[in-house]
């Protein structure tokens, strides 16, 4: 492999729950099924989907990630903010301060979030000795160079540090669909 | 205004009839109605809609843009495809060969056509004395930068030049949200 290549994922739209609202979505007690682990360790896809209900418009079946968080957050692309009517920052993943509520529909329950609707900001995921060998560290914001007819160089790509991450690219459908990403491709990322 | 910048519009998904597609779809010698005149001279919005028919699913009420052109052409996103069932080809506009067929409903009539279903590649409409200004010509491929937290360099975008076109830069929704562009936001055009 080339260096500083690294696999690209494409992110559709998701919601990470804290263990109260999931008690209230999909009632008392209840835990998460998983249907399958995603790439990044201990974090994987549940067999549970919710709507979410802006002014506009309805998105049904959105999936649940686990495991529980600490906050409720709401992961869309722009596209998905025009269907609910209402405008997502585009901002780091964990960072949902000031972003706008939604309402959320479970099987068992609703509720209603005060905040945490976002579009997460592209980012790497990737540990320590990666990080080493790239010359990169957490926070740092990169460009990464994709391939093909849709070629684009993505500015502004958080670097993510985590002990057991595992190197990969996260963009939402719209910015891998204008790269004419599709997952695992291979992107470059360089550092200035 | 910075050298070399110039205005970015995004394309919803459309449609453009040959005059025989319009009487099938709409009715005998029917003609198209105006709503809105677009930013290329000659080139408008029209009033009437078709649903776009796809193996996996149905777009609805997608916007037929006038005159009538010589071919029928779809332009849709990739996001688009994923819900139709069928995947566009990246293509210039204009450039269909090889390009898969889709089935569309209009009011009074529904057809097939067995090719023409594309996502348009980005390009820029510019006429000659811009061009000179800018140093590029007919056919070739430039960079083009965005700006805002979602920056980014878009490659191989085509210089499609007229004598009467408006210097500007069209991307689809997705590659638009990508770069977070809104209709009117500033660009630079990047000569290597």
């Amino acid at each position: 492999m080339k260096k500083n290549m690294l696999p690209a994922a494409l992110s559709n739209r998701h919601i990470h729950l804290t263990e109260e609202d999931i008690e209230i979505l999909f009632g008392r007690d209840y835990d998460l099924v998983k249907l399958r682990d995603l790439s990044q360790p201990g974090q994987y896809a549940c067999e549970e989907k919710i709507d979410l209900v802006g002014p506009k418009g309805t998105i049904k079946g959105v999936r649940v990630l686990g495991p529980a968080r600490t906050k409720t957050q709401v992961e869309i692309s722009l596209a998905d903010g025009f269907t609910l009517g209402i405008v997502p920052p585009v901002k780091d993943s964990g960072d949902v301060t000031g972003s706008p509520g939604i309402k959320i529909v479970g099987p068992k329950g609703e509720l209603e979030i005060q905040e945490g609707l976002i579009a997460a900001a592209r980012h790497i995921h990737i540990n320590p000795d990666d990080a080493e060998a790239f010359g990169v560290v957490d926070g740092q914001r990169v460009k990464v160079r994709t391939f093909g007819f849709r070629a684009l160089i993505f500015e502004n790509v958080l670097i993510r540090l985590g002990d057991t991450s595992v190197l990969e690219m996260h963009v939402d459908i719209e910015e891998g669909n204008a790269a004419g990403l599709k997952n695992g491709d291979l992107v470059e990322l360089i550092v200035d």
